[in-house]
């Protein structure tokens, strides 16, 4: 449902939520997230447009996350790159609708809230925390190798 | 949230299910919809294609609902030019996801559900239905001239 792009964006910041410690290059991050290169730089660009991420160019360089992974909510995340917006008045500017919203785009404003609802409830860090759940982005091996170099919660 | 085509579709199935016993010209339709004309054909033709919409070409032709609003939901409409689609395995492939999906994707299908949900629990004729509410794209004007000519349910 959501773009490509913010499926992307979501990709690239549960991998810098699992490492928080690292300053991730863009080659990594497209290896681990799977994602084309150029692509990818784009979507960064946007994420520390944003204030989500922040990077540091030359040898290594890389992004990171600006704030912890428990203070980014994935509505923030999809808001970077393909803003999820209510509706807030008619779209077509009929005055006799106005706030109040006919019942097409009541509708259509109750799908949003209800997105916003779900990926405004959640956070970086609850994607990484529980314990019976797999990684974002880890298979076994990728996984172990977190866990060995300490990153892990 | 949803694509610009997305809602000129629904704009343009609410002013069809309107106008139930018309066959509307797209310069019409365009007008009422408040969609650039050139844009709107495409959309028709995307809803003619999934079998939502019948046209006639030529003096007195237009487009009509292919059956009664009744038996079309938003998430029909919505499907017909961008699909809206639950993820059933893992987007990156990783074998070990497989379709428990982590939680990143799961969040991201709850979301998706919530939206067909939504989206699927509402037909066309229940968005026009409603006597204590304003009709999609109708101020008062439209409105009496809909029900003048008996057009109204």
């Amino acid at each position: 449902m959501f773009s490509q792009t913010a499926e992307y964006a979501l990709r690239a910041m549960s991998w810098l939520a699992l490492t928080p410690d690292d300053l991730v290059p863009t080659p990594l991050l497209a290896e681990k997230t799977r994602v084309p290169s150029n692509y990818l730089s784009k979507v960064l660009q946007q994420l520390a447009g944003a204030g989500l991420i922040v990077g540091r160019r030359g040898v290594g360089g890389g992004y990171r996350l600006a704030r912890v992974a428990r203070d980014i909510t994935l509505i923030q995340v999809v808001n970077a790159v393909d803003k999820v917006e209510r509706i807030e008045s008619c779209p077509l500017g009929l005055s006799e609708h106005g706030t109040n919203l006919c019942p097409l785009h009541r509708i259509s404003d109750n799908a949003a809230a209800a997105v916003i609802e779900i990926l405004g409830g959640t956070t970086l860090q609850d994607l990484i925390d529980d314990k019976n759940a797999s990684k974002p982005m880890c298979d076994t091996e990728t996984l172990a190798k977190l866990t060995v170099s300490g990153r892990r919660s």
